[in-house]
């Protein structure tokens, strides 16, 4: 297991650094988010440190994400929110600040909650000859 | 594989409804949001219809994970872009529009571009005993 000696993240897997813990499997550590955006905001880690969603290997992601499931409806039941969101920031303008892949968990309350999600459709802008275009630019990539 | 006859995502998977698809496997379909809030803006759905994360089984979340990283690298490798989110909404309050679940990837150009997040930190308003209590409301509903 890959460990970065100046990651937050990694500190706080081996308790160098104390969390306030969630869960912990063989490949999976989760603990509250020290900014606790929402009641319950948890983050879910891979004890692997990796960088971001491009530095994740498949089995590394689908470990961290079969865990997901359980995590978030044990927040759901401790709290009864009205709703939940995942969230993943990748680089900085994307909101990232620790450089250990993280997927926020953000039960939701109400209006004001302290997350929330700027949403702007751009449909219009395109012909659907447009977005066939986009697709096979990005298929193009995973060949 | 359980279908949902009036699902517009099921429709989609069978190609009921056109898509401009991005990616396919054996349990994972990928395609462009209709919405394109960001250029490149894309879907990522479980083949078996699910409602949403809590309904998601260890299995079939690992399954669609581990199909993402590479999808997330194609998108970075066709447009470029400064950052890269992903987000998963559940219930209408957190913007669920379509119970079938999914994971926006949303590539980032800029303030702008179509997507955020708005982001309150309540830190201050929790002591680490705080912290330690809710951490266990949520881990006593893991076991
Ligand atoms: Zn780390
Ligand atoms: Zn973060
Ligand atoms: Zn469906
Ligand atoms: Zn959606």
């Amino acid at each position: 297991m890959a460990h970065d000696p100046n990651c937050i993240f990694c500190k706080i897997i081996s308790g160098e650094i104390p969390s306030a813990k969630v869960y912990e499997n063989e490949d999976v550590y989760a603990f509250l988010d020290i900014s606790q955006n929402t009641k319950g905001h948890t983050l879910v880690i891979p004890k692997e440190h990796t960088k971001d969603i491009y530095d994740l290997t498949p089995d590394t992601a689908a470990n961290l994400f079969r865990a997901v499931p359980r995590i978030a409806t044990a927040v759901r039941d401790a709290f009864d929110p009205i709703g939940l969101n995942l969230l993943n920031n990748n680089g900085e303008f994307a909101g990232q600040s620790v450089f250990h892949y993280h997927i926020h968990i953000l039960p939701r309350y109400g209006k004001g909650d302290g997350f929330g999600a700027v949403w702007h459709s751009h449909e219009s802008d395109y012909s659907n000859e447009d977005r066939e275009n986009i697709a096979h630019q990005i298929s193009n990539k995973l060949s």
